[in-house]
């Protein structure tokens, strides 16, 4: 078998992959606001199950572009889901990129209570005082934690992007934040990670860019 | 509807999950050496393609943690992919993880070439007098890249992990470098990411690790 490359200048990678992908999505019609996100999340992935499983309360890309505007802080619960956000972009409005994960005092904390380090963590980002968004692309127990203190009155998430991946309570946390009165972005079931909510962080702040100009 | 939330304790939830994907794959047989490796892939993607997608050149897996024990260092393609590799159990061995993707030379010497970071990012790694493993989990110029330079004799790495992800060149940049004379672990497709890239990296780490006890 021959192997032939195409032949794409650097530059032209992502917009030839996203023609590819739109050519692929064929008839399909998405809603122009979420497009770019669940385009993305199949740029990500290569996985065209995002076009069914992404999730979103009402009105949440705008409401999630007025939060980044404003200056948000974006917590991950994975260093890996940190390092995939434009940090740069996102700096641009004043906002930073948070994960306590890998903090000392996370580990104790989780380790006195019997939890998981996400579960300390959220409860560490909790007590930040700045409009937050939450990309959780790992832990189920971070989104569940998350579910707890916006029902116990402890947080009030500007955006909650939940894309948790994996087999112990990943789909339940989903439906469980879906029914707290936040806006989300969810990937339903069980797919995701960290890469994926990296990835819808930084199509919110691209959508952004695009309309400034 | 009712969310029940399945009660597993913090340390059980990835024995939990691996059960899981094993029951799942029911009668499927996995090759003993590689079964290891394509379970975490799943774990880290709820994507049971793996299951069929992964391709491994003859003995790799001896090989690779061959490689680690005596200190092979791991390059990767993207910040992410550098920051899901487990760097302490890779210390142990003596190992450090590189990504050069960030530094302003292989910019400046992209630009100058017109090529993608990826690959001068590669050309740069070529330079490092120490065994490497090349875990490539976004740029199929990168793959690209490594295969000219095996051609050309001027890099003979001890494995590569190709499973960059997308849509340009993805398919063919995974057949080439399987034709190279190279030890390889390959995520055939378009499927992969530098989650998936990472997570081979540890499923090795880890391989070693228990046969260390």
């Amino acid at each position: 078998m021959k192997i032939e490359l195409e032949n794409v200048k650097p530059r032209d990678i992502e917009r030839r992959s996203f023609e590819i992908i739109t050519e692929e999505l064929g008839d399909r019609k998405l809603d122009p606001d979420k497009e770019l996100i669940i385009k993305r999340c199949i740029h990500t992935s290569a996985d065209f199950e995002y076009a069914d499983s992404l999730c979103f309360s009402d009105n949440v890309v705008a409401k999630a572009m007025d939060a980044i505007r404003q200056g948000a802080c974006i917590v991950t619960d994975t260093q890996m889901g940190r390092s995939g956000v434009n940090k740069r972009a996102l700096a641009r409005y004043g906002g930073e990129v948070y994960c306590f994960m890998s903090d000392e005092d996370v580990a104790a904390t989780a380790k006195a209570n019997g939890t998981t380090r996400a579960t300390a963590s959220m409860d560490k980002a909790a007590q930040l005082d700045k409009p937050l968004i939450f990309a959780i692309g790992n832990a189920p127990t971070a989104l569940v934690r998350l579910y707890e203190l916006i029902e116990e009155g402890k947080l009030n998430p500007a955006l909650i992007i939940g894309v948790p991946v994996g087999f112990v309570n990943v789909v339940q946390s989903k439906e469980l934040i879906m029914k707290a009165d936040v806006p989300y972005i969810v990937a339903r079931g069980r797919k995701g990670g960290s890469n994926i909510a990296a990835c819808i962080c930084n199509a919110l702040l691209y959508m952004i860019d695009d309309r400034r100009d």
